[in-house]
């Protein structure tokens, strides 16, 4: 039980490692020594770090005596390493899926996710309802509204949001002709009755991967879905093509899908679904028929309560009455378990994260890199990045083949592993961060306290908003699934979201993109 | 052509390299500066090097103009990482073998290898053979020897090396009881008319892993053989099992047979194979039949004239000679290719299996090790290897992307890469080395300079003995095979072995353990 002892952590055979719910397994939170700083001090500490000798000569102090280093780096690990969160593809049978034929074209795709849907609810009724694809299809082709209309809307509602009232930069570029011209062809195309498909003139975003680069927050959808109140959905890795994403990192990063609703993630997943292997050597494509939903029997969902409850008062209290709530609805069963070393786990996604991004952005890239342009807070970052030893990377991937055993024998008895999806909900941004970038460790170890599993071990995760703080922000529960069996993630986070419609809540800002008064 | 800028080398994308023999790639012979160091100053740098603080610093020093800095550590690669060398299995069509069933157990498939083989010569016959499996399994059956008697024929011939005069330590260990009791059951057996296969009886020698930590000659099969005139043969990598291998290198180390003929070879391997996979996740298993060898058409093989050439004038003359053989007596052509940046794939093999070294080692592993039982010269490794920075070891593992891709664009032309197997024959061992191990990074490099693409990309590769230098010391040359086409390799080496028997000697210490003189 000695957490702050001095000596390396020696870990026993991961077959070895008690998973039940009186597992004696130690839990940490993860106890961040490092204050937050802002300002000077964090310019002073890049200064230093950034200099020959004194710099690496000070990493090495500073590492002498940290977590990183008795947990993973210098630790004894009985596992060989594991390089990539590559699953085996298999066929899983899951309950009320529709078979996606490996031929069929996205368009195909998403037309089968949408007759997996239940019957479009009617907008008028009453409390706030978001516009889903099935909307925007439906609005477009009455002809009432235009992709046009709307694409203007949406560059007004922009240009407010940037204004000095809201002040949210949402965008890092974007073409506003650009969006017009896509807009008018996709306004043509209703017009004669010819629709690419059904998300044809439904805004897009895509995200720009270098933002996410200071924090452990990649390849990032799970956790600024959860802080703004919508849905995230990380499908198990090698699902959707990794092509077009910067290599930032090549073994935890995984594209994803950020939604105003379940229905919307079904179909813009069904949509990009990478059909490009041949059929004999690609898993299945199983869409959840939404429509029976409510008749998944025998859900099993492990909890892991140590885990589970290191999370603020607000967010526990959510995600305890969600569960109270799948069980009164659906009947689902909480099962309680032990998921070992979640805080070792944490680092050695930490530690890969890093090696791979100093890694990825050779001297080169950064030479060319105006230093005045990059935060001061990453400028840290990197050089920690840059300071990780071969040891320490290898051990963390001894350490994710352990969490891989783990995790696999834990879906042996469940369906999948429930969290929440943050440890604290979104929190102030404050004025000195914007002139020198911030470091505040324990609030970014609370953030992702949740969110490892889905990169590190590629696993497909899903997050449903299921209440708000007393602040008014959005809580998001989480789903870990089995690999491959995205179908039945979907199918619980469906359910999670509508047994919680009622106290949906509007976002603090909106604009209205679709009704019909102009 | 600036071998020793300042500056990291910026990699060109590796499709963009061109193979061909006028490319104008720079052909990078170790420059190694270190002289040869034994002694005192063996002692003294250990000791610094394990210094806390100073020895990191002294490192750091050290590393900072090297050539692994340049063309790994801190250089621009545009591939990602590639982890493991594993091939997709695929069913390669090879000429001329015989396909093993994958039921079939190891003594059937032993003797599936046995019924490939040309008629046994006459051992009367004029000139220096080696004893073979088959003729310890003829006289074994035909009564007239036993394995009772080779066993203690080998056992006094064992204690006769280990005196003052030969002075050779052959086994680590061995416990003549045992090997006695063994060859009493194997005797029964062949009296009872039941031995377990055709290597019932006869000798077999395990490789103790260990003893090859200090330097970059893992996984050890080739350049020992080479050294020592035998065959040494190494398989795809997951062709044989690793189970039982002291994981001291996760993705470099794969097993290997070192036998007296490829005669021998042939039939260990093909009692060795790995085929606990279902059948249909496993490559064809075909066995090369060595009775049509000479009929082998149009092969041709791929020769790096400058990489080639990097070896002493007494392995260029063997081999070159070597190849002239092969076109006169099979009509084989050879073809000039260029095998880009073997000098950088060698240092990012020695960072590779140096990273590796250094974590499976674990700190409870290294502490429980006494210091003074093992090497000065092992210590100085064990620091340098635990220098190895993540950025460092990814790096490597993108130059292993770029060499695999390399290596399958010659495989498109050519059935083999040939090189010398060792750039310097067998070398004297001096008597300062005994007591404090010495520093020889010159032969080192030397001595390793064609055997890394076996082990750093798992692809096959076998040696075989084409003469002997000065000193009458065996010079071995080498091909590299396409993954999985094993077969066609032991036809090469074998075809290879034919040709150069008339010059076969007698080695420099022989015992008779089979003639029936008593």
């Amino acid at each position: 039980m000695g957490l702050v002892c001095s000596a390396p952590k020696v870990y026993k055979p991961a077959a070895e490692v008690d998973l039940g719910p009186d597992s004696d397994e130690h839990y940490i939170s993860p106890n961040v020594k490092a204050p937050r700083v802002a300002g000077l001090p964090v310019k002073m500490f890049a200064w230093v770090l950034e200099t020959p000798v004194l710099g690496p000569l000070l990493l090495y102090v500073l590492k002498k005596d940290n977590l990183v280093n008795k947990l993973v780096s210098d630790a004894d690990i009985p596992e060989p390493p594991l390089f990539t969160p590559t699953h085996t593809w298999q066929d899983i049978p899951e309950q009320n899926v529709s078979l996606a034929k490996p031929g069929w074209s996205p368009a195909a795709r998403a037309q089968e996710a949408i007759d997996c849907l239940p019957d479009l609810a009617d907008p008028s009724s009453p409390g706030f309802r978001r516009w889903k694809i099935r909307d925007f299809a439906k609005a477009y082709s009455s002809g009432e509204i235009t992709p046009v209309m709307v694409a203007r809307r949406f560059l007004a509602a922009v240009e407010e949001c940037s204004g000095p009232d809201l002040n949210m930069a949402l965008f890092i570029s974007y073409d506003p002709e650009d969006i017009v011209r896509q807009a008018e062809e996709s306004t043509l195309r209703y017009q004669q009755g010819a629709p690419l498909s059904a998300m044809d003139g439904v805004l897009v975003a895509v995200k720009d991967e270098i933002d996410c680069l200071p924090y452990q927050t990649t390849g990032s959808v799970r956790m600024p879905a959860a802080l703004c109140g919508v849905v995230g959905f990380k499908p198990t890795a090698g699902r959707l093509s990794n092509s077009g994403l910067l290599p930032l990192n090549w073994t935890v990063g995984v594209p994803g899908i950020l939604a105003a609703t379940v229905e919307d993630a079904l179909i813009a997943y069904a949509a990009m679904v990478d059909q490009s292997r041949p059929a004999h050597s690609q898993p299945q494509l199983n869409l959840p028929m939404l429509t029976s939903t409510h008749c998944m029997p025998n859900i099993r969902l492990a909890r892991y309560g140590k885990w589970f409850n290191d999370s603020s008062d607000n967010i526990r209290g959510c995600c305890d009455k969600a569960l109270q709530i799948l069980r009164a609805h659906y009947g689902w069963e909480t099962v309680d378990v032990t998921v070992p070393e979640v805080e070792e786990m944490r680092l050695a996604h930490y530690v890969t994260m890093g090696a791979e991004c100093s890694a990825s952005l050779a001297a080169k890239y950064l030479e060319k890199l105006d230093k005045s342009e990059i935060g001061w807070d990453v400028r840290i970052a990197l050089s920690a990045y840059g300071s990780f030893s071969s040891r320490a990377y290898l051990n963390a991937q001894r350490i994710r083949n352990r969490q891989m055993y783990f995790h696999n024998k834990i879906f042996e008895t469940a369906d999948a592993i429930v969290t929440p999806m943050t440890g604290v909900t979104a929190y102030a941004l404050q004025d000195d961060a914007l002139r020198t970038g911030e470091l505040d460790y324990i609030n970014a170890a609370a953030i992702s306290r949740y969110s490892i599993a889905g990169n590190f071990l590629g696993l497909p995760a899903i997050t449903v908003t299921v209440g708000y703080d007393r602040g008014g922000l959005p809580v998001g529960l989480q789903f870990i699934g089995r690999p491959w069996a995205e179908a039945t993630l979907l199918h619980l986070a469906y359910a999670m979201q509508e047994a919680c419609s009622k106290s949906c809540r509007k976002p603090m800002v909106s604009f209205d993109l679709l009704s019909k008064k102009e």
